[in-house]
Order: structure tokens, then C-alpha cells, then sequence
């Protein structure tokens, strides 16, 4: 084990100036036991009371969170906000009663003691879930779908990196903070941990401290039952430092030497293995059932004589133990005060940079992205695949917003979403050692074929400090079906994203049905706070692009085709696309309004044609490539667009499973099997995708409705396309 | 390197029989350069045909093709299911053309020289698609996305250790082939992937063997840009046999030394590190651009000159290449008859097993299935929770059918899927390190916390022969969104599977939005070949598994309460389950169609109550567990349970998103929002699931009906929920 005499040796950097780093001393380690014997009691308590919660491992984890608390973290419980403090993510986000427990006692405002109870209660205004949520003072990210915080706890730990390589000067490190992160055996068995630790590993971030709570239990027992790994020697050859702990349940000492010797780790990450006992105390001490049950009054009552503490006294907190913890708030309001008068000092010398800094610390873009967003005459008029659009409009604000960190899962030659002297994030090492160009400040990641990480890491890059970070993802649309969990993680935190996601239909072609996407825009449509935009050409991308970047709070998924699409400049529109949906083509007393969307609105326009030349049909186009934002407008305006009361049929033509459509129509012309291998044009033929087939359908259905009057259409959605459905 | 000597040391076992094992001769190995020339002329000639395709990895991976399908590999071509053939995986699915053109060489009858050139073409019938298919001859599993086939590999694998376990009788090794999975840089990378690689290290799965083409590009290019760990270290920490080739582009010898010695590992997975150049001998050699596009003709033509090719001829393969693979036809055929021998001698010594086993090679059931699903009278009528129900049905299931592998994701304790007396599937091992009760020929599967691995893994196992193996897998619904990709590819490959999906709505209460799925069932409706159900209570979780039992090319998601859920005897119905819908409380003269779902049927009904008793509405309720199931019905039976042409409104009830509900009714009360951390019931009551409040909304909607008509409904759905709709 590292000796204490470690943290002597540490050298504290100017952002941190003259406050010393805590040691362990003497009369510490008295205090120590009487914290982690209250702080064990309270959180046996905290789940009796309501009968459930999640014991254990707050328990066993107590001593590394007084560890990290009290001697390693740098942060000011008065001000949960201030820019350059240490990270803290939870990714065993179940245990949160430990980390609501040491807000609660090093001072966090809003955590009172009566908050704390609240936990499992019927309260609607708890700060205490079931999962630490990123809206409350003191989490950084809102975690419990398992390994999604250690990925975010590296985004968050690349940010520091990008951040610093950008602003820091020389006596002037503006941002220098660590990364901690807890994690618990689960997160080591997920796939998306396990990528995440493949790039940190790659990107040396040395900035970033895992602690694994090695208790050797997860919910059906021992880990030997499903993991006998040398988790040790993986993560090495994954490129990380290596720490153990011992007795993680007591040693205090060793974990703060162990924590300080992480932070001093010059170029890797840190990976700290403690050997903890879940449930310390209790009867099933070490055994899953201490895992995610109250432990029963009577072992409520064992647990306190076990640890010296009254059986008959509950939720005790003794002055002592918040004694202990209150130098905290004097000493983070003391980093504060340095790091401020470091700012002040860096605007005399960086006058220009300073501006900048200060413009992305309170989360407000670089430069007016407004302005850079290419005008409607600039766009082609000659067929162009919407991928090739995004990278027309996407390229130039890339350039020049320094807020924009773009990358793809290793699709640079297909998405476009590289820059002109784009620079690379990555360690400056490479630079000599595989000739690559980047270095920590670089905007352009490459994320590998890591699609869960991608998305989960760029939560943490937007979580760094709101709007401070906008990640720009990108892949093949199929492919963020791996992403999704990630996705809908920042939905759920309000996290602004934008995910490029090319290759969008059947019209992707030959790569066959595994990459056609067909139900995965049903997904993305019915989650909350996610836009989900499917432009038909150039013009309605630029229209994606101002609805994404005007989306603050919200990540949105940008649809594109891969192959070429006919350009609509005289009916497209980049407002009509904020709307969510728009009339496109209008048409006087139409008979049918058909609806065209992203890569099929060729389809639409061209039945339109066919309907009006063969059978002398009239019908309006409607271009509708976001549900979620023409469910934001007034109702007038959507009774417009979709004309509810009018006695003409509303086709929505869409290859995709039509799935949710039916709010908007009344017929659909769309997929209900998976698609099939072959050149792009010719799958849209295969499954029916054929103006004149289409207009055949629409011609039958405007005579019935002729016929027998709109009513016969309520509640009864028809699947025009034949070709697929059974 | 292993001296090729091994392969002399190789004892074959009595299903192999006489079939010796070929070794690289002298005369060979001047055949092999041959081979080796034409094969890689002919890949890029066929990706030169249609501009397109995937060349280089092809072309650099030829010498592991024929060191697999010359020598290694054991298989039958005129008899592509053959039961005890080796297993081949192509996880790097985008060479294909690899796979198919040894296919073609080899004598597969279905791949013709005609088929072979029918990659990237416009024809309908083409075997040769983007991506291997599990339908055509000789391909065992469905690849593309990256990851997926290395996690069928494993369950491949799995599938002959337990069968091996179950039947396998001294002289008698009825199964004990190996899985044999080639992967690309890409794929270890994929956590899907990672997780796989864990788990095959767990169980120790010596029969399979992973072959990586290590050529260190990926699309973006250089490896290095992405990936930097330690690729054998990490295995051999994994618990994986580690073997080299450094000259994969030639060294067929090695490569068999290899591939043999890794087939007698006695205690291990093998990962065969094979260093290999993409897109060898053209232009763009060890480049990027060697991936994902044709050469042009140009380079085409330097790439026939380089390998000693005349430039002017196209897609040349000579009768001596044709001979040098004739042999393999008569080897497989001898490979099946001494199985047969061996199979019949089996059926001598032990009848009852060979009884069992070949309804087990024929796909069927080893036991009645019907006669163990729990009669109606049998189910509780007290509040249950369905997650409850689905143990009472699946149980005694899983104990009587040996065709049944059930799993968890580490939620053993909450997904009730442990019968009496269950065996783990564990190496034998653990029995003595661990002291846990599991052995090969065990049933359940602890699979970690890797939801994505535990699908993934589970289309192999369901793959490895249709109907021998029906695998059920369980967790939280939500986390299926973890594994959405792999329940997606066995959709795809119509491979039946069950998962049990619980905890599936806001009424999973304390664990909070993280938790709560909102949007997820939105995806699984809209997919194709997949069911979704979700009963509401015992009966209905009855029927949800004999509709998911009766799906054998479909996979099924039951979708099961964490909380206690009203039992209704006297109104659910089995057999409406499979019937997707039916009515569920009739009423004459309705004014309102309710549709019920799963746990949320108790809105349903109590509105209903509270309709009649506070306002003297009369309402009908509908259950509505399976959109699918009821699509398959015949629009008479659809018209009659929705009523469609009535009068009365029909209104879905459901705390999820709505979207997709839209087709089977007017109005929905239904959430918008993501979830909150409230105990269950405050949940439902925090988002305004209440029968009070809905049956006043549902009462003014009735009104507005009566005095507007119903064509006021008409396509514009209505949300009542305005708890969460803004």
C-alpha cells in the first residue's frame, strides 16, 4: 500500500492554491469510528423506516466516502455549482443513501436531515430518489441503469481535459479538477462500462479516479457466478493504474493515501479495487440479501449493538460526527475564493480567452451559431444525400464553436462530419508516437466502434456544466439502438445532444435488413424530451440544426439518408421544420392530404404528380419531420396543417413501421416487416415503395371515402401497403 | 508458435470418428498460393462488379478461410444441418463475401458461381446479401451489427456443452463440435462483445475459438486512433487461451497449428490474435479505404498483376482450386455416416435418451407443454404481482422441458424464474471452488449484469438448432433496452425465445425514472416478428406464455408487474391473450370502450365502476395485452371486440407513452413525461392515475361524443392525461 507520507508530496496546482490537503492524523482516527459506526446505524435506519432501499453497500462503502469527502474531494457544499470542482458520480447509484448521507453531512443547504428521512417516503418534493438525479444539489448526473456513470464519469473527465488544454495558461490552470467515481461489481460486467474503460484507458485520462467497491455481491450472489476475471490485469492492459485496498471497510487512511496517490497518477486513469463487506453489521453481512432489502427491526436493533450504539435511539447523528464534517463549507468556500481571484488574475493577463471562458462557464455558445447556419441559396438543388447536407450545415458551426465537441462511432467516411484542420481529442502522446493530430484540446472524437459510449460519455460532457459542452454524436441510425440507454439517459436529464444519425431507411441499401432500420423511430418518437427529426433535403436539415440548437434542454437525433435526396427549395423550409411539420405543397379543395417524410418524401411528391396526371386527384404534401415539435404548437396551427375536419384521407408515406402515425392519419403507405438486401432504389421497390403503386392505393382509398364519407375512416387506420403486411 | 507436429497428437473423439484431420502437406502448399491469388482476385472482382461491397478484409482474411474450411473445421456441404457440425460465425459479418465464395469452393449446392456474383446486384433471390443471413445454406447466424456474432458464437458454444452434458455417454459424444467465430477489430470493441468475452472466459467454453483479423483498421482507419489497450493480456485476464500468427496473410500451416491447438485447449476459450493486411496486394493496402468500397478497375487490375493474375480476365477460379476443395463434399457425407453409426450404436445402449435427444434435433418439445401450464383454477385470486404469476407458470416449465435454458441478469430475486431443484450452467469447477450447484448439463443461466450479452447470447443458443434449445432470459423491462439490439436480430432471425420483462411500468415506484419505462414498449410493438405482451394478471400470464410457447420462428417480451395486481377470474381469459385482444367486461348499448393493459387494467375497470356508480355511464373494457397477436386476427373478430363502427368512443388506459395506441382508439390516458421516485402507488397517483380523475375526464369526452358526435374524433386523438401533457 502507498504510504500516508504520499500526500505530503502532493503538489497542489493554483486553482486549488493554498489549501492544504487533509491528512488522516491522530485524532481523526477516533473520530472515524464513531462517523462510520453512526453513519452505518443511520443508513440500516433510513431503510427500516419505509421497509425497503438498497442497505448494503452504503454501508460497506462508508469509510471511502469519508475518504473522499472529508480528505480527498475539492468542492463547496455552499455553492454545489462552482466551476472547477471535483466531480463526483455514483454509477452504483442504488447505494445513493450514501451519498445523500455525506451531503447531508458535510453541508449541502438544500440536504437537511428531514430531506434525508425522505427517502422511500410519499413525498412528491423529495431530494432523495430512489437514484441519485442530477437535478438536485450535489449530484452531478443522474445514474442506476448500470455502467452509465462510469461512462459519464469519463465524459465529465475528458471535459476537464478539453477545458484545460483550451483555457489553462501557464500559473493558470483554470480547470483542473479530478473525476471520482464509484462503481460497484455490476458496472464492471456492463458493456458500456467496458467500452467506456477501453477509452479512458486510451485517452490516459489521469484526471480520472475509479473506485470499485469490491464486495463480491451483486443481486443473485457471489460474483463467482457469472465473473471469475482477473479484474486486476484487465484493467492494466486496458491502460490503467491499478490500486488496491485492503480492509475498505475501516482503513480510512489507506483509501486517502490511495485516492491522493490516484490523483497524483501522471498519465493514466486509476482504478483503486477496496475490498469492502456489504452490509457491515448486519446478519447477512457479505450475503446478497443485504444487498436491496431493509434489514428487518431486529437486525436494526443487532446492527447498533454490533457498531456500540443505542438499539432503542434512532437516526442518530451526534454533533460530534457533523462536528467532524464542518470545517467542509469554510474550507470549499476558501477554494472558491482562490479560484476567483485566479479568474480575476487570468482576465488581466487573457483578456480575450477570459471573455470566452466566461461565456461557456455560464453555458452560452462561443459565437452566434445563427449566423454560421449556411442560407437557403447557398444549399445544392442537385440531389443530395441528407448525410452529405448535415455535413454542410454541421461542418462550418463545428469550426467555429468551441462549445462543440463532435465525433462519430467510426463512421468519419460516412457521416461527414469532419471539419476543415479539425484537430483530434486525443493524449498528445499519439502525436509522436502513431503520428495522429490531436492533443486534449482537439473537438473531434473518435469514439471507436462504441456506439453505448458514445452516447453515455457525451451525457457526462454535457453534464460538466450546463451548456458549457455540446456533444455532437454520429453513426448509422441503426446503430443508435445500442446507443439508446445513452440516449435516453440525457433525454431524462434534460442534457442538450445532438446525435447524427445517417443511413436512415431501407434506402441504406445493399448492407441488408440488419442495418435498415424499421421500428427504432417509434422508440425515439415516444420518448419524452427527445427530438427526433427527419429532414427531406438540405433545407430542412438547416431546419434540424436551428430546431437541435435552439433545444437547450433536450437532445434531438438528426435522421438522415444516405443516398442521394431530390431537393425541394421551392416547397422546403427550415421554419416549417421548428414546427415540427408544415404544409409543404398546398393544394385547393384537395381530396387527400399525403404526408412525406425525411428520404420518403420523394414518394409523396411524386404520387402527388401521379395522382393529379391519372386519375386528375388533387392532393396537398404536408412535410412533417418532427412529432415532438408539432405537438408544442397551438392547436390552431395543427388543425391547419393536418386539416382534422375536412373530408379529405390523410396518407402518411413513411418506411418505417407506421407505428404511432395514426394520431396524424388516417391510411398509412409504410413497413411492417424488416427490409432486405439490396441496392437502395430497388428495396424501396421490392417493398412497394413505387409511385404509381402508391398513387394506385391513394386513388382507391379517395374514391371509398367519396363513397361512404370520412366517417368510414374513424378508428379503423388503414395499411395501404400490401406487399408486407400479413 | 505451435509446431504443426500437434496436429498429429489431436485425438479425434467417436463422433468424428476415422475422419482424419488433414494436415498442410507439401503438394498443398503450393495449391494454397494458388488459392490464395484466385480468391483474392475474385473478391475484387466481385466488389468491382457493382462498385460496392466489402473487399479488404476479405481479401486479407483468405488464409484463415482456407486453414478453417480446407482443414479445420468439420462440416458437411451436402448436408448444411448436419447436427454435429462445426459452428462458423462471421461476427465481422461485412466480409461476407469470404464466407460465401468458401461456401461456393467447398460445394454448398445453393451457391452457385451465378449466386456468388449476385452480391451487391438488383436480383430478389440472391443468397449473397451485404450481410450474412441465417435463412441461406451454410450460415449459422444472422451478423452485421458488430458484436452480435461473437455473443452467438458463445451461445453456440453453451448449446454443445449442455447437450454434450445431457447426452454425451461414455464412447458415445453424440455432440462435440466447436464454434468457431472470426471477428474484426471492430468487435472487440462493441461492449455487447465484451461482455460475451467475459462470460465464455466464466464458463470456461474450451469448444470455442475465436479467430481475430487483426489487421488494425477500422473505417476511421488506424486502430491506434481508438484503442490502445492490450488486447491479449485483456483476454488472457478474461481466462482465454491466447495463441499468435504473425503472417495471417500467408502462413496457412501456422494458422491450422493454431487453430487445432486451440481445439484441444482442455480448460479455456481460445482467441487466435492472427496479424493480418486489408485489402492485400491493391493500392490501399493496410488502409482504410481498402474497407468499405470497390478498388476501381484500375487498381483491380494491379491486383491480378500483383498475384501473377491476367489482368483482362474476371472472376477466375481454375479447375485445380475447384479440386483442391472437392475432397470436403465426401469427407462431410463420411463425417455424417459415422455419426449416424455412432447415433444408432446410441440408440441400442440408451433409447430413452436417444428418444428425447432426436425430438430434440427435430425441434420439438421433450414434454407436453400444455398439460404443465397451470390450470385457471389453480391461479391465485388474491392481488398478485404478474412478475409472481410468471413463476407459477414458467416454473414448472423450466423443470419438465429440457429444451428450456432460463437465465437472469442478475435479478434472480425478483424475476421468480427459480424452480425447485434448478441447476446452474456453470463449469463443473465451481462446483468445488466456489461450491456452487451448477455443471454443463445445468438449465439456469446466472448471466451477470449484461442484459445486452444475455439476448445476444441467446439468439446462439436458440440458433444451434431450430427448436433444440429455447432460451428464456428475464430482467427489468427497462433494461431491455439494454438488449434491444439482440432481441432485435432474433426477431430478425426468427429465433423463439421468451423474455421475461418485469417491473415494466411507473408502478415499479421507489428505483424512480431511471427505472420506469415510458417509451421502451413504443420500440417493441412496432417490431417486426416480436410480441409484446403484457397481461394483467395470472390468467392472462397463462395465456402470455402459451402465445410466446406457440411462436416458434417469434420471440416473446411478457411484460410483468413488480407490484400486486387485482386478479380477475371472472373476466380474463387465457385464450383472448392469444388472441391479442378481447372484451373483457360486456356491456349493452356501450357509451365508451375502455382499454385496459397489463397493470393498468385496475384503472380500467375502476373506471368503469366509478362510470356507473357517479354518473351513470355505461363503459365496456377491452384487454388489450398484444398488438400483434390481435393485428393477426380477421377484421371481424377486430371490428367486434373495438367496435369500431359505434357510436361510442373507445379510450386507452396505460402509463406509457401512447404512441401506436392511436389505431385502436380516440382518446388515451397515458403519460408524456419520464416517471418519478414515489412508492408505486403515489406513482400512478403523482401522474393522475386515479379512477376519480379519469373517469370525470372519460365522462366529459362521453358528453362531448353525445353532443358532437362521434365524427369529432376523427383524427385528432385525444390525450386526457393532462397530469403531464403540456
Amino acid at each position: 500500500m502507498t504510504p500516508i507520507a504520499l500526500v505530503d508530496e502532493m503538489k497542489e496546482s493554483p486553482a486549488h492554491g493554498s489549501v492544504d490537503v487533509k491528512r488522516v492524523n491522530e485524532t481523526d482516527k477516533e473520530m472515524i469510528d464513531l462517523v462510520l459506526r453512526q453513519f452505518r446505524c443511520l443508513i440500516a435506519d433510513l431503510c427500516q423506516q419505509f421497509n425497503g432501499g438498497h442497505p448494503g453497500s452504503a454501508m460497506g462503502m462508508a469509510a471511502i466516502g469519508v475518504a473522499l469527502w472529508k480528505y480527498a474531494m475539492k468542492y463547496s457544499p455552499s455553492n454545489p455549482e462552482y466551476f472547477n470542482r471535483d466531480r463526483f458520480v455514483l454509477s452504483n447509484g442504488h447505494t445513493c443513501l450514501f451519498q445523500y448521507t455525506f451531503l447531508h453531512l458535510t453541508g449541502y443547504r438544500a440536504m437537511t436531515f428531514d430531506q434525508l428521512k425522505s427517502y422511500h417516503s410519499t413525498r412528491y418534493d423529495s431530494l432523495c430518489p430512489g437514484h441519485p438525479e442530477i437535478e438536485h444539489e450535489g449530484i452531478e448526473v443522474t445514474t442506476g441503469p448500470l455502467g452509465q456513470g462510469i461512462a459519464n464519469a469519463v465524459g465529465l473527465a475528458m471535459a476537464t481535459k478539453n477545458l484545460a488544454a483550451t483555457y489553462n495558461r501557464p500559473a493558470h490552470d483554470l480547470v483542473n479538477n479530478t473525476t471520482w467515481c464509484m462503481i460497484g461489481d455490476a458496472c464492471l460486467q456492463e458493456g458500456v462500462a467496458l467500452e467506456a474503460i477501453q477509452l479512458a484507458g486510451h485517452w490516459k485520462l489521469n484526471n480520472l479516479v475509479v473506485i470499485y467497491d469490491n464486495n463480491q455481491i451483486t443481486c443473485d450472489g457471489s460474483v463467482d457466478l457469472c465473473n471469475t476475471e482477473d479484474v486486476n490485469a484487465k484493467m492494466r492492459a486496458c491502460g490503467w493504474e491499478v490500486l488496491e485496498v485492503e480492509d475498505g471497510c475501516y482503513d480510512v487512511e489507506g483509501i486517502v493515501a490511495a485516492l491522493l496517490r490516484a490523483k497524483a497518477s501522471t498519465d493514466k486513469p486509476t482504478f483503486i479495487n477496496v475490498r469492502t463487506i456489504i452490509g457491515i453489521g448486519s446478519k447477512v453481512a457479505g450475503d446478497a440479501k443485504a444487498h436491496g432489502v431493509a434489514f428487518g427491526a431486529e437486525d436494526v436493533r443487532s446492527i447498533k449493538q454490533i457498531f456500540g450504539m443505542n438499539p432503542d435511539e434512532h437516526f442518530v447523528l451526534t454533533d460530534t460526527v457533523y462536528d467532524f464534517f464542518r470545517e467542509i463549507v469554510p474550507r470549499g468556500k476558501r477554494l472558491e475564493e482562490n479560484w476567483q481571484e485566479l479568474l480575476a488574475s487570468y482576465k488581466e493577463h487573457y483578456p480575450e480567452l477570459h471573455a470566452e471562458f466566461i461565456k461557456r462557464v455560464e453555458g452560452q455558445f462561443t459565437e452566434d451559431w445563427r449566423s454560421i447556419i449556411p442560407p437557403k441559396d447557398s444549399l445544392p438543388t442537385a440531389p443530395t444525400a441528407s448525410r452529405k447536407s448535415a455535413g454542410l450545415v454541421c461542418n462550418p458551426l463545428a469550426s467555429k464553436l468551441r462549445n462543440m465537441m463532435v465525433g462519430t462511432a467510426d463512421l468519419s467516411p460516412s457521416v461527414n462530419m469532419i471539419w476543415k484542420d479539425k484537430v483530434d481529442f486525443q493524449h498528445p502522446d499519439l502525436k509522436t508516437t502513431c503520428g495522429i493530430n490531436g492533443d486534449y484540446s482537439g473537438r473531434y472524437i473518435h469514439w471507436g466502434i462504441r456506439e453505448h459510449a458514445m452516447a453515455s460519455i457525451s451525457n457526462g460532457l454535457a453534464a460538466f456544466s450546463k451548456g458549457t459542452i455540446l456533444p455532437v454524436t454520429s453513426s448509422f441510425f441503426m446503430f443508435y439502438m445500442y446507443a439508446a440507454p445513452g440516449v435516453r439517459m440525457g433525454a431524462l436529464q434534460h442534457l442538450q445532444a445532438i446525435h447524427i444519425a445517417t443511413h436512415d431507411s431501407i434506402g441504406t441499401g445493399e448492407d441488408g435488413p440488419t442495418h435498415q432500420p424499421i421500428a427504432l423511430a417509434a422508440l425515439y418518437r415516444a420518448m419524452p424530451n427527445l427530438l427526433y427529426i427527419r429532414p427531406c433535403d438540405s433545407e430542412e436539415t438547416a431546419g434540424a440544426f436551428i430546431a437541435a440548437l435552439e433545444a437547450t434542454n433536450t437532445p434531438s437525433i438528426i435522421s438522415l439518408s444516405r443516398q442521394a435526396l431530390n431537393q425541394y427549395p421551392q416547397y422546403s423550409n427550415r421554419e416549417g421544420v421548428t414546427k415540427g411539420a408544415y404544409e409543404f405543397i398546398g393544394e385547393k379543395n384537395a381530396e387527400v392530404t399525403l404526408i412525406g417524410i425525411g428520404a420518403e418524401m420523394v414518394f409523396a411528391v411524386e404520387t402527388r404528380r401521379i395522382l393529379r396526371e391519372k386519375y386528375n386527384i388533387r392532393a396537398r404534401v404536408v412535410s412533417f419531420p418532427c412529432q415532438r415539435l408539432f405537438e408544442a404548437q397551438p392547436v390552431e396551427y395543427k388543425r391547419e396543417v393536418l386539416q382534422y375536419r375536412s373530408q379529405a384521407p390523410r396518407v402518411v408515406i413513411e418506411a418505417y413501421a407506421v407505428n404511432g402515425w395514426e394520431r396524424y392519419a388516417d391510411a398509412g403507405y409504410s413497413m411492417a416487416s424488416f427490409g432486405k438486401s439490396l441496392p437502395g432504389k430497388e428495396a424501396y421497390a421490392y417493398f412497394g415503395f413505387d409511385e404509381d403503386i402508391i398513387a394506385e392505393k391513394v386513388k382507391a382509398l379517395v374514391e371509398e371515402v367519396k363513397r361512404e364519407g370520412v366517417e368510414c375512416l374513424r378508428g379503423e387506420f388503414r395499411d395501404l401497403n400490401t406487399t408486407n403486411f400479413t
